[in-house]
């Protein structure tokens, strides 16, 4: 398996996506890696790591896209970029996956036009795995579609349930649509009429739909797949991470009262940091962008080394599993003609 | 100040219902409360709390609307139930607030039909304060209009204004437009449209607006008053309180996990009441429907004692406030002609 990285995006560029990458590459032999960026400062970076592993390349690419560029034409505006150069090499086939922690908007853009999307899919989505009680829930779409229309839902949801099932190794994945309440009636008219559709899609066997279910429902780990348009799931995403800080701080506080408090903390000191690790965007990596014709991983803009690893684990799991073949093969169930 | 309660609406009516209202009667000797309801049964519950104190009456409604009536007709169906009976003593001026647990949908629905809105206002809205880190945020709307137009978000904005200040005591109330981030162009036409009107009405000096924010800032105390779309408030609510229990079921089973951690949460058994109660609804009481002419007060369904007895006290403090006088007077800002 071959991984493009883009070795400039992100706020720890090039140093901490170096070490991660070379981590990943060190790990599993049989990953090939390809660093994109200034090749002088990559460089720099991989012998601050131990130098180049075998399997690891270097493609020099000159310019950065950063948070000042328009992201709707940043890839194209600077046409040597190590997301641009990097993306084209992946369109050429010269990789399997593509990670990048650089601007989301701009990876968005520059993937949908230079890899482009699986004939037939409207819009690319993106699908975090989301921390709940269980296994976690695959989020699509988390913001990239602001708007949506019922099609654009029903694709959602079998990109999602493909993505759980074929590279995240959930079997049967339960898909539900994020409502506001579980009756079938609930919502609004982009809900109802998802909702009969994804109903008729579920009868016939092609998605284990299991209905509307509402955010708090998700958050327990009611399903595997919430199906969102992306203002209300990233609604959901953020409210999850602004309710865990919250929380969090105040735990924090309450451990720091007192000596007594104080030992307490001590004493639970494994379990806290389990339950941190739980929430740890790292441990995941990061969120796929769904229904392109070759996997893109967005990671987060503050990803350290151990958040690239398993970015690329990840890559990996999605190129291995050949979600754009799969997608490909369904696409007659998603064309609604709504 | 004179409130009248739904005396058999709620899981756990009459009983608690009666517990709560007496309660704050007793607490608060100006109150006059006016416990609606099947007669016996009411009088049955004030004698198990010590009889009626001074100030508490009965009115007599023989019929109750539980969860299998439609919430859309309920009231109208069941002419002398609690509810239809106690918002028709409200609009007849025999009291200055209603309480009730009963059916959210049924309540506004006869809320709407029978108190009426202030003349001007298109939708009623439910504007629950949540708990966050600093005094917490009124969320406007949490889910009574999935569908909305930026007018009625506009509108929003203004009641959960007014309210916060008027009834919550909050001075110049910080008012954010829940989006998907911060910048101006962010999110989908409607929020486009509401935060340009924002914009004006707060450059105007009518709103303290502070723009567009995101949930994660928003639960991280970030506002006083955030205004969304129904749908999204409710998610933005439901995901709250599933993270909310999920992390507090993680923590739960971290301490007890040994006699160590058994131990640890002796040493900080009074910061994790505390850190409970910040989280507790019972503490606030209920969600108010704003733009109605009188109070309404939604209590949860699940409310004991206590969190009526807050909700009558949130209902006395709603109804001196006069919010419908504060509204009336500022009609013309919030007709947008969009």
């Amino acid at each position: 398996m071959r991984i493009i990285i883009d070795a400039m995006g992100g706020d720890n560029a090039p140093l901490e996506i170096v070490r991660g990458a070379l981590n990943a590459a060190k790990a599993r032999p049989g990953l090939e890696i390809t660093l994109v960026g200034r090749e002088a400062e990559v460089r720099r970076a991989a012998d601050q790591c131990g130098g180049l592993p075998q399997g690891v390349s270097i493609v020099n690419a000159t310019e950065v896209i950063d948070m000042h560029d328009d992201p709707a034409t940043a890839f194209k505006v600077k046409k040597d970029s190590s997301m641009t150069v990097g993306l084209n090499l992946l369109k050429a086939g010269e990789g399997d996956a593509f990670v990048s922690a650089g601007s989301t908007g701009a990876l968005l853009s520059a993937g949908t036009l230079l890899v482009k999307r699986v004939r037939g899919i409207r819009r690319a989505a993106m699908a975090p795995l989301v921390p709940t009680a269980g296994k976690g829930v695959v989020l699509v779409d988390c913001g990239a579609n602001a708007e949506c229309t019922a099609e654009y839902l029903i694709q959602f949801a079998y990109l999602g349930s493909f993505y759980a099932a074929k590279a995240l190794g959930m079997e049967r994945p339960r898909v539900g649509l994020l409502n506001i309440g579980a009756e079938d009636s609930k919502g609004d008219s982009l809900r109802r009429e998802a909702y009969q559709a994804l109903t008729e899609a579920g009868e016939a066997g092609h998605l284990h739909f299991i209905g509307n279910i509402e955010a708090k429902e998700a958050v327990k780990g009611g399903c595997d797949v919430v199906v969102a348009d992306g203002f209300s799931g990233n609604v959901m995403l953020k409210t999850i991470e602004g309710t865990a800080s919250f929380l969090g701080s105040e735990l924090k506080g309450m451990f720091k009262k007192s000596p007594f408090t104080m030992l307490a903390a001590l004493l639970v000191k494994g379990g806290l940091a389990a339950f941190k690790e739980r929430l740890n965007p790292d441990t995941i990596g990061g969120t796929p962008l769904l229904g392109l014709q070759k996997p893109v991983i967005k990671a987060h803009g503050s990803s350290g080394a151990r958040a690239i690893e398993n970015a690329v684990y990840q890559a990996a799991a999605a190129a291995k599993a050949d979600l754009s073949g799969e997608i490909a093969a369904h696409m007659e169930l998603m064309k609604t003609g709504r």
